[in-house]
């Protein structure tokens, strides 16, 4: 008989939990290493409680697992090299590498004929006042490691910004980008098994707020050589990584180029809809990845809507009153720009879809 | 801020175990009151250990609970009295009592006008003889109690299959049940709220073998007269007993008429299918009423159909292969006649869903 399979996820927050409440009806079992047992995926299934430098709860991890992975990029590299030495690691640990690191990232994108905005590395302010020659105003100078969600960046429109920005951010390594006009930020998730075999997610199109996405619809209103680029985006990165698990790419329209932001080499926001949408959720599809397992069918049933909740949560009744709404807690604890839940909307047509999700944005916004 | 609402679930099985996957999302969690740490419910969230006699453990549940619900209508009535005089009980104690009995059962059938095969009390061999002579043959003798899986039953073909029957059947309260000729199986499930609102599922249509259910396909191939006839009786069943919660009402079809067979006052195997093809599956239904939330949409997207795994274990890849293939597996050793997990497929059609179907039947036949 077939044993149950066991997957480590390094990182223990809403993207593990998720990842654990996938696994188990198919008989794969989430361990989360987790700092704290009050983190969202130590709910639901198995944990162990451990820092990022303690050396002996991540081998006592190890020890109970199959294989690994990670639900965040910020996860330090030593501890992910420490658990990948003793298990096999998936994707793999170049594959955080360059996503943590935006200059890395944007190289490889370059390599592979991604198109990007300018951008450069940014290391003294020197450095930002050259850059900002080339690359002009207004751009982004961004730290290069360990920003998410809109922290470590600061938009330049003038010279009198750019003066001291450097040393504001901190002095860190970073990287000045050039600001593009784009209509819409849209993201290509997609997934690759172990063998080889890619399949792709829908595009999904997002609104962020304060530099938190705010609202994802599925599909995009892209055409179709827009999809077929950012798919062949992906492809690219996928293969050049033999990368194994799902991936997310975040990327901005401009007419009719397609810019690529930033990568995320885990299941992701922008894909929570894939749960009550998609024939087989990110979650599940980034599990039978990594646990060598089929992939299954991305399709997505119809149109399909999420509203992420920021910072406070509504009465769960004010939500599940909604016809066709979808409620999904963190367990977190409501703090000011924190993702605590989302919720997600799903019709067969368009005007359906925004018809409920104008209804969820007016309980939401009113929190 | 909302506080998580706690679901006790007397019951530590694979319903259990679902239930408590459906919470999780919601901010309901459920705490399992399981005999034993490895039972399918406790991998999955909170739970108590305790026999079924043990007041301690009864009271350490309640206290950590807001509302308590049962999995299976076996648990002995003492033990949900217990519980239920300390926290609100949904369904209550008398709808777990009349589903319990297979006598209460018909009896409340037959007062709400509902139509059922034949069926007399048995308590004496003498009871058995009498009941034939007015039942006539075939018929099936079962214990009012205790019977599920076709356990505690016994067909009853000729005149010598009745002598010595109700002895061999050991000798305890049982029915009489006339044989009916039907075309097939249906069961119509539907959920009340506290609030008295009411949601149906579309009918669905069973397959047994060795009296386990073994496939489940919906929507059912029936007639509009006859899903009215469904709805209407589960309707009067919820109603007469002021039912909250998912109740399943198993019928039998003969051309035109509707018999009720029986019913289950909790999650039903035959609304499996809920989880994927449903909006709200019958789990979130069932927490949603017990925990006095509003009720979701129980429409159906498209045709699904369910394989319970019973004895035997696929390999996973096996059935994750399959396009549009489920799997959900309760985490339990296998055992011959033992239920250990169920397969999903969806499709937008009949055909497709029938083609999916058979790939599925092929790998679960071969076990």
């Amino acid at each position: 008989m077939s044993r149950t399979m066991r997957v480590g996820v390094l990182g223990a927050g809403q993207l593990g939990r998720m990842l654990a409440l996938a696994g188990h009806p198919m008989g794969v079992r989430c361990v989360a290493y987790a700092q704290q047992p009050d983190e969202p995926a130590c709910a639901v299934g198995e944990h162990v409680i451990g820092a990022w430098d303690d050396p002996a709860a991540l081998d006592e991890f190890a020890s109970r697992i199959d294989v690994a992975t990670y639900e965040f990029e910020n996860v330090p590299l030593e501890a992910v090299r420490r658990v990948g030495a003793k298990v096999p690691l998936r994707p793999s640990i170049d594959a955080l590498r360059v996503a943590a690191d935006r200059i890395e990232e944007k190289t490889l994108f370059r390599e592979l004929g991604i198109d990007t905005p300018p951008f450069a590395a940014i290391d003294s302010e020197d450095d930002l006042r050259a850059a900002v020659a080339t690359i002009g105003l207004p751009a982004v100078l961004k730290t290069r490691t360990m920003g998410y969600d809109g922290k470590g960046q600061r938009v330049l429109r003038t010279m009198q910004d750019v003066d001291g920005a450097f040393t504001a951010l901190g002095a860190r390594p970073s990287i000045l980008e050039g600001f593009v006009a784009f209509e819409r930020e849209v993201s290509q998730l997609g997934v690759r098994g172990a063998d080889g075999s890619i399949a792709f997610y829908p595009l999904a199109e997002n609104v962020h707020r304060d530099g938190i996405l705010r609202v994802s619809i599925a599909p995009a209103r892209a055409t179709i050589a827009i999809e077929e680029t950012a798919r062949a985006y992906l492809r690219a990165i996928l293969e050049s990584l033999d990368y194994v698990g799902v991936l997310a790419l975040e990327l901005f329209q401009a007419g009719d180029r397609l810019l690529a932001n930033e990568m995320a080499p885990r299941v992701h926001n922008t894909g929570h809809h894939t749960i009550e949408a998609a024939e087989t959720s990110q979650f599940e599809s980034h599990l039978r990845a990594v646990a060598g397992l089929p992939l299954g069918s991305t399709a997505l049933h119809g149109h399909a809507a999420m509203v992420n909740l920021v910072g406070a949560l509504p009465e769960p009744a004010s939500i599940l009153a909604i016809d066709g709404a979808h409620l999904h807690l963190y367990g977190k604890e409501p703090r000011p720009g924190r993702k605590v839940g989302h919720v997600t909307v799903r019709a067969d047509d368009e005007a359906g879809r925004d018809a409920r999700l104008a209804e969820v944005l007016r309980v939401v916004d009113a929190l």
